[in-house]
């Protein structure tokens, strides 16, 4: 008897009958003999008409406002898959983020978890209750409602699966589980069995949109082994684990893309300290994460600086930046949304040399402009121009046989 | 400076243009020196899609998971006219029923307010916010969430303005105040000036629909004024209040019918004690309330029991009474669900006779039969069939010179 932690997202519960199946399968899994808690998200479109009704209504929505809102998609959900397993004849009982509780800090919309309530829970869990709970969604030390942020309720999965001491987190989604590199694009990406908590935290960070961010840190930290697979089959899918010898032996795991982030450039910038501070204080105070930064050889006493924002932070940014510049005297502002990072990922890179320059070779090959760089210890990134981005990821995925490699598995 | 409580029903605030509107009401009513709390329902239409959601996910929906779900519509509103208000400038701050507290019994879908914390409130009030409420909605005892019945939004308002003694109550609605009758039916309907709360009661449950009867009795309960207006002009609209001189000279106040009500039958009901018992306590246990009851003289040890439900509880009360048939061995159930429940209110019937037998005559002298009546002090009910509901309520308005009497106010 074991207990399961599962988290279904959109797609899984997009329809009726879709919320139904997933219904079944957790029934079987309580069947079989295991304690069960669910974390869903909202029904796929759901939170993005919400959204717009708060862009219809003003331009800058308050953000406590804004997640009382949004909040309300899993809050259906949840009502919507109780009520489907009682009428199977289980006994289920959502819960809403106050009432686990789960408290996070006061960061509307992009809220971290502090702590997680399991009395409620487990209690219910004792009397063979299914637990239901509403994904993204937690509340803060006030009681206002607040938001984890897009693919939230990965998070709240993971952090529900740590406060219980979980056997399994599983994230049920609509791919069979972690692939070399997005099918859509290059139809021999292949799945992959394992990866490394690190290895994931890159590919979801640089856009692999299977697992939110902030979820692997989570299982990271508390050691919670993610199984991440399809609702609509039953395949194995991906285990997200702690590092093993076997990922070594692989020099690239897999090469993500991003086309949701803008550039902004800042020129002529004074070279003098304290300068970056003046600009990205003010982004880090209105919440904006700043992925890459980069800073040129200075002339002449100037120096360009050049940074990328989520393209869901850009006006907001750029309005942000244009105030700062100043204040600072740069010579202007230029900015770019039609950009697009490429990276590839992989522990290998490690204990193997020339996986860089290698990269840029293709590239180069292929006449694509690389207009950024940024490398970590196991990825290295490049910013095109998004027109590119098809092309640079299939070039890149043959030159590292991943194709070849998955097949050989 | 004042303290209103104003709530704004679904039409009032069912698109984002509209609560742009209403906003604009809020902000004048806060710019002329007063403190305003604001309760709001779901916008129109949205409840209807919830409920509908709940019966394709299954038959007989849980009803705390209901309650859940249907819950969601007036968290939407909140968010959208808080940020909008702060748009324009205003501090504004969204409450949930849980956040203030408003505790309820756990009568899940028609639960009943016990308490309501003001202390939340006060505070922010204080610090010159513009309150936004969640009608409809309220937690139970053991942090389930609760819904006060269609139309529950009223009573949340009158709850609320007792809870924080304010000087008056008023209640937005897409109609100018109470008229005579229903003016689609008979055209030369005119709006009442003011009415009495017992008068309000019969008007609203009988099916006027302006006010849920809860929140007048409530109002009656903590005297509370009632303006009942129309949220798209200025007119002044109906003062739902004490009973006061004037109203008496009236003969009848209004005419109302219902025609959200079905009639269920009980035949061959063996007469002896503890029959009605067995029959209405599994109803009451269902939380379904049962309407009028007639109970004919028996024949030969028989009787027939006939008595009304809410069209919604049909289904579930039709169950219940067959099982309960079966108990008690009666003939059998007969029911009918196109009927129609038509009404003549006023506290001046009181002091008149012949009031009954003049509506009877009437209905009589247009060939409509009557099925069932019911009266009280000040008002006179006849069951008949659904298809006369128009010309029933046509003849009876002009026999009571309703439309006269209220052109010479």
């Amino acid at each position: 008897m074991a207990l399961v932690v599962q988290k279904y997202g959109g797609t899984s519960v997009g329809d009726v009958e879709r919320i139904r199946n997933v219904a079944r399968r957790i029934g079987r899994t309580y069947d079989d003999g295991n304690d069960v808690v669910v974390i869903v998200s909202a029904m796929s479109g759901e939170t993005n008409k919400l959204v717009a009704l708060a862009n219809e209504m003003c331009e800058f929505p308050s953000e406590r406002e804004y997640d009382v809102l949004v909040s309300t998609g899993e809050q259906v959900t949840i009502a919507l898959l109780a009520m489907c397993l009682q009428s199977m004849g289980y006994n289920a009982k959502s819960y809403l983020g106050h009432q686990i509780p789960i408290y996070t800090d006061s960061a509307y919309s992009k809220a971290r978890i502090e702590e997680i309530g399991d009395k409620n829970i487990r209690e219910d869990i004792k009397n063979g209750t299914i637990i239901i709970v509403a994904g993204f969604q937690g509340i803060d030390r006030h009681g206002s409602i607040t938001t984890l942020g897009r693919g939230g309720s990965d998070t709240s999965a993971v952090a529900v699966a740590a406060a219980l001491k979980a056997d399994v987190c599983e994230i049920y989604t609509d791919v069979d589980g972690v692939y070399t590199t997005d099918p859509r694009i290059v139809p021999e990406a292949s799945k992959v069995n394992k990866i490394s908590y690190d290895e994931m935290l890159e590919m979801a960070s640089l856009g692999a949109k299977i697992l939110q961010i902030r979820s692997v840190e989570f299982a990271k930290k508390y050691d919670v082994v993610i199984h991440v697979r399809s609702s609509f089959n039953d395949n194995p899918g991906t285990l997200v684990m702690k590092e093993d010898a076997d990922m070594e032996t692989v020099l690239v795991s897999g090469i993500t893309y991003n086309k949701d982030e803008a550039k902004i450039s800042v020129i002529r910038v004074p070279d003098k300290p304290g300068i970056a501070a003046k600009l990205f204080s003010p982004l880090s105070a209105a919440n904006i994460t700043v992925d890459m930064i980069i800073q040129n050889v200075s002339h002449e006493g100037f120096t360009d600086l050049t940074f990328t924002v989520p393209n869901a932070d850009y006006k907001k940014a750029l309005k942000i930046v244009n105030e700062a510049a100043g204040t600072i005297e740069a010579g202007g502002v230029v900015s770019d949304e039609q950009i697009s990072k490429v990276s590839i990922v992989g522990v290998g890179m490690r204990s193997h040399s020339g996986v860089a320059s290698k990269m840029f070779q293709t590239l180069s090959a292929e006449g694509i402009n690389i207009q950024m760089i940024s490398t970590s210890e196991i990825k290295v990134s490049c910013v095109i121009d998004s027109k590119y981005t098809e092309l640079a990821v299939r070039v890149l995925h043959d030159v590292f046989g991943l194709a070849k490699e998955a097949t050989e598995e």
